[in-house]
């Protein structure tokens, strides 16, 4: 059994002898230039640490692993468009470097290209691994436009922002440990155990993310801390204040938001102050400890030896655990 | 066996019912939107025509066949945005009526919907027609790309304008017929004569096409005939009078061409003067029956009864006459 720096180190060299396609060249090399920046490639990883519960064999799994690779980084071409993002992981995105056209062709060439990788799943599960492949795609899709809805409304709920982050993130972390568990051999019960586990784990992941942003160790962190504040995304965090901040907290916090001109540092941390009054830190962080045990507890309650289950238990701490 | 009128009723009916998702409204009713437009749903009922030659029941090709017309319908979403077109069928397209992002988003839904519809096909048919669907989807996305290149460029040869349709339309419509031939249980050699037969007549009515937008009747063709001259549209026609002009006709085209500002009916009258010198019109009318005869050979040489195929047939042969 392969250990999770060995799986990744094997997701990693399947990816660089990976092809995708070759003309015309303009529709491909932006495919292979998004592929190269790779990030922390956990996806695929849960995949396969999932599928490795059950079989130690996982080499059935690879494809459809990258599979959910590649339709995250497809998601991540086109949403860059959507959100006129210049840079991803550090570098230009694929509409700043190329142009628009470019982006929405070649991340619809990686929708289908992701198929072609599931393709590789044994033929008697084939057909009910698609079902869920094109139910999760399309949710991750809803998610999206409830994000982008969500950019011109102020009273967004915590219950609507939890069910977009659902979508948009967690769905597909779900869908990548449900996988590996079909293509292992779990039994039913089991693979619900594993969605569930992926989409608890998915939310607290994404709350993280919100955390960090404002409470990161700008160290540690590798993107500007404060960020959101400054752009007034609408977090968790904010949501949360938005929807308990009353009486001055309530106009201190409307005027940096509608603030036109402002000093960036300044505005942090007014903002901060709100949410140290408002206890924001404290809530959002028992928020993500809840979903964070929600996924422990469904990956603890499957039915395998401990042993099995210690390298994906071991990895998720890791994400648990992350600074950055 | 019903007739293709019959076969059109009854797809028409399918479509009015399906649905393609509900929440956010902002994804799916742009789908609903373009769909409502349809064209002549050609795509799908040549499925159905190729099932109907095999199999009485053309039930379980019907979810597939509108598969076809969905993904069409996708590639239109995203192409009308990169060719920036405000209309499609005479309506505003859908980055017009709602905006890019929306179109984006709402074509990417649509790819997954195509997928779920093609998920109908027999199970043990499933990953044959999967592995040739993501490839025919590929390489439509493959000639948009080519197409775009060649708007920047003015020595597209023949053979490069024939590839770039064949990649664009054809393959479309030969994996529409293919697939009906699988779905209804035809053998190896008939499938492949199938795909041949699209093949062939798609490049036969994208020629058409460019020929009817220069010397179509105005009363019967639907769009401003001469519009693609106007506008320099790298055509059939234009490619072989460049490669064919010489001396003052080089001249006269490369002025036409390159003028900012003109009277629209004289350039129009030009260009077609042009042409008549180097017989255009006649070199692509035979280029036409060309890929027409070849498409129709390899119908004819499908062997079944006569009787089974006549519906068929006499469905191409209206394509093959058709004024609009």
């Amino acid at each position: 059994m392969l250990n999770p720096d060995q799986l990744l180190q094997k997701l990693h060299s399947e990816f660089e002898k990976h092809t995708y396609g070759v003309n015309p060249a303009e529709l491909y090399e932006p495919i292979s230039y998004i592929m190269s920046l790779h990030g922390k490639r956990f996806r695929p990883l849960l995949t396969l640490l999932a599928a490795s519960i059950y079989s130690d064999n996982v080499e059935s799994a690879i494809q459809p692993a990258m599979a959910v690779e590649v339709f995250h980084n497809f998601t991540l071409m086109h949403d860059d468009i959507m959100d006129r993002a210049p840079l991803r992981r550090g570098q230009p995105t694929v509409h700043e470097k190329w142009n628009a056209n470019t982006a929405i062709l070649s991340g619809d060439v990686m929708l289908i290209r992701a198929y072609d990788l599931l393709l590789d799943v044994p033929k008697e599960q084939l057909r009910s691994v698609l079902v869920r492949f094109n139910q999760t795609a399309a949710e991750v899709c809803e998610g999206q436009q409830l994000d982008m809805n969500f950019e011109t409304r102020w009273n967004v709920s915590e219950e609507e922002y939890l069910e977009m982050i659902r979508l948009k993130t967690s769905v597909l972390l779900g869908f990548a440990l449900e996988l590996g568990g079909i293509i292992g051999g779990a039994d039913e019960e089991s693979v619900k155990l594993l969605y569930s586990a992926g989409e608890n784990m998915g939310i607290g992941f994404q709350l993280k993310d919100d955390l960090l942003d404002v409470y990161g160790d700008p160290l540690k962190f590798g993107k500007q801390v404060g960020g959101d504040i400054i752009s007034n995304k609408k977090t968790f965090l904010l949501i949360e204040a938005l929807s308990k901040a009353a009486g001055s907290h309530k106009e201190e916090l409307d005027k940096w938001i509608s603030a036109g001109q402002f000093d960036p540092e300044e505005k942090v941390n007014a903002v901060k102050a709100i949410y140290e009054v408002l206890d924001i830190r404290k809530f959002t962080e028992e928020k993500i400890s809840t979903y964070f045990e929600r996924g422990l507890a469904d990956l603890r309650s499957l039915n395998v030896e401990e042993a099995r289950k210690a390298s994906l238990l071991q990895f998720v701490q890791q994400l648990v655990e992350r600074e950055k």
